[in-house]
């Protein structure tokens, strides 16, 4: 082996949590490890930046992934491990929830229903419930009915689950917020796998405090990558043009899309599937392993902050989350920092109203968003901010959206996820 | 302007039927056309090679596009202007249609079914046709049911017009002979837009002559391409990395993987959506356009051809046309040249067969097709060909796939398909 002549043991492209969580590891193993990183910092899908709001200074806001959980047990112990403080999300007083028009403030995450949709909707979720304990989030495809499951969107799922039309619409607000896809896009087998994997549909309790928006991290999740990325070799803005590999011990080339040529016995691809597909590979990765990671979605979000003098969302008795199934916003929760006088709301604009609010400027979207609010909250003070921030991730070129990959319909029962996962030569 | 300092008028990225169509057209209103392929020929998904058959000489096979039919009248033309000759497919004897594992020799289009199931399928064809009715091809998002039709899978709107589960399954592998892909991955929406588009679904006579099978065409359809390429100015091997543009009248400059970079007042991509998607835009793309190209799917076909001695299934009173729901193979022809005493079938593997296909090594593949050929005719001499020739287009890398670009849920009512379409500034 010509070890001498390689630039590392392991390169891994794309220096995001994943990609910066097996570097660590082989790190701390000894191994010699290179991360390539296309953007000019670390962190993929999680991103903080200063936002300067006059005279009240600057706060750091989390534009990508922004709250932990209590089910997150790797990376609260991260947390632990880098000493980052965790702040409880605000949510003291009422909720409001909307649906159909109608806005009801109310504790608890569902919206009004009356008491035969109500029923039907027991109904339904438990028999989701007995289909999702049937997917192993690891090997799908070996569900009793996973091909049909696969067969069909989470959007025909519903309509032959739920018979009640108001059940059906009260939750379809509910599941954007959980996938920010609509229904219509999804495999209902995708759909069971990730709701499984992550704890099971039945398992919300409404109460923010126990839920994935617990906490938001002082100073911003972006920590958490800068963290790892502490004694590194990470090279920021190097995009990855393609990746050549042979069998057996041969190493594997990484070339950059300068041009420069990275050599290394392994290499770890930590991209989003769609993203990962875009790079070349000499060979060809086997067809349907690149169809996997071609056919994957991401989450469609422009994530939005509205920050005011005064919190009048508090002033009114309400926590500051909101859902809705109409407007722009499809969901907030609040985002101050009461030691910097800082009072805000974050939302977010998801699933089908993203390329609806794409068609208008940013002023446009500011303007829509803060009619909203005001419209819900019925408060003429949502309507003057001190400041409007907003993050398109369908716009990150090396992201190609936000939150977490999704299956469409057929291509888990095609190809097989746990097949599509495993590594491919020393490709990982 | 720099006229001066530009290398066209419009570059066209492809040189396959549709960008060697617009070239040529361009060339003849006197624009100065530069076409940029990557492959090391032209033709794109048409693609005819010359396969050698020991003592009978070299044929050759359309391992691409193969027929024509009556429906395709700008084809035709083209045919004609090129002087090339039309061969009517073989159609004499029976065509076998299996189902559930009995096979039946009859004329006709359909596998045998009992008289309730026929009844049933012949309703429902009837409701499909009417769905189909209101689809517009060139603006599907308008039908009355755009929303719900793109929400659901092909299987679902199948499972819910079809109630007999026979004629749910003798028309499952007639659908996969159409789309080359598996009904739970299309929607429904954009399965109707293909079936409008192309003459009604039922408008099927079942005779080869009136079909898109009608004809061959001698020499291969890769004439079709070469016939339109002639006197353009055509550059092989060169792919392309990225196109740059500007606003208004300012050039577009496209860039080489090898790194030159070139001109034009207009730049046309004249790829499949997903080898659009691969290339570098700069600026991006809007986010709807490019999750467009992404997701649009390829028809996933492994084209075989299998050459004998004797055309033994002629001797046996059959037309060589078989369709079936079990096996690799899924469809075959009669594809044989009798005037140098050559005899052969063509076959797909289409759909779901192709990643298992896959599985097995170039001999493996070639032993389960003819075993699956002896089997369904009942004839040993299917298992000793003389020649056994492939092409899988799922691994053709500026293809990535056969046949034609497909809707997956969700996408047409989400983006618009009119919309996604349309010119972006100077890019076409």
């Amino acid at each position: 082996m010509q070890t001498q002549a390689l630039d590392a043991d392991v390169i891994i492209i794309g220096a995001g949590l994943s990609g910066l969580g097996a570097a660590r590891r082989l790190y701390e193993r000894g191994a010699k490890v290179l991360v390539l990183e296309a953007n000019d910092r670390v962190g993929g899908r999680t991103l903080t930046e200063e936002v300067h709001l006059g005279e009240k200074g600057a706060v750091r806001v989390d534009k990508g992934g922004t709250w932990v959980g209590p089910g997150q047990k790797l990376v609260l112990e991260l947390i632990d491990e880098l000493g980052i403080e965790k702040i409880p999300t605000y949510s003291t007083g009422l909720h409001i929830h909307g649906l159909a028009g109608r806005y009801k403030r109310k504790k608890g995450e569902l919206p009004q229903l009356g008491p035969l949709a109500l029923l039907d909707l027991g109904r339904g979720m438990l028999q989701l419930g007995k289909l999702e304990a049937q997917v192993d989030p690891e090997k799908p495809e070996t569900a009793p009915a996973a091909d049909s499951l696969d067969a069909e969107t989470l959007q025909s799922l519903l309509n032959r689950v739920f018979w009640s039309r108001k059940a059906r619409e009260a939750l379809t607000p509910l599941l954007r917020l959980g996938t920010w896809i609509e229904a219509g896009e999804l495999s209902s087998l995708g759909f069971l796998q990730l709701t499984a994997a992550s704890g099971g549909l039945n398992n919300n309790t409404g109460d923010i405090s126990e839920g994935p928006q617990a906490w938001i991290l002082k100073g911003g999740t972006q920590q958490l990558s800068e963290g790892l990325a502490k004694n590194l070799d990470v090279r920021l803005e190097t995009p990855v043009q393609g990746v050549a590999y042979g069998e057996g011990t041969e190493p594997v080339t990484v070339t950059t899309e300068a041009g420069k040529q990275l050599r290394a016995r392994y290499a770890i691809v930590a991209l989003p599937p769609m993203v990962a597909h875009r790079l070349h590979y000499a060979p060809a990765l086997p067809a349907p392993r690149r169809d996997f990671m071609q056919r994957m979605l991401m989450a469609r979000i422009i994530k939005v902050f509205v920050f005011y003098e005064k919190p009048w969302w508090r002033e009114a008795g309400t926590s500051g989350h909101m859902t809705t199934d109409e407007g722009l916003v499809c969901e907030t929760y609040d985002y101050s920092k009461p030691e910097k006088d800082v009072w805000g709301l974050v939302g977010f604009i998801a699933g089908k109203h993203v390329p609806e609010a794409l068609e208008l400027s940013k002023e446009g979207r500011r303007q829509a968003v803060c009619e909203q609010l005001a419209r819900i909250w019925g408060e003429d003070r949502a309507r003057t901010p001190i400041a409007y921030v907003e993050h398109d991730w369908t716009a990150e070129p090396y992201s190609l959206g936000g939150g977490m990959g999704l299956q469409p319909p057929g291509v888990i029962s095609l190809f097989g996820y746990a097949k599509a996962r495993s590594p491919h030569g020393p490709l990982h």
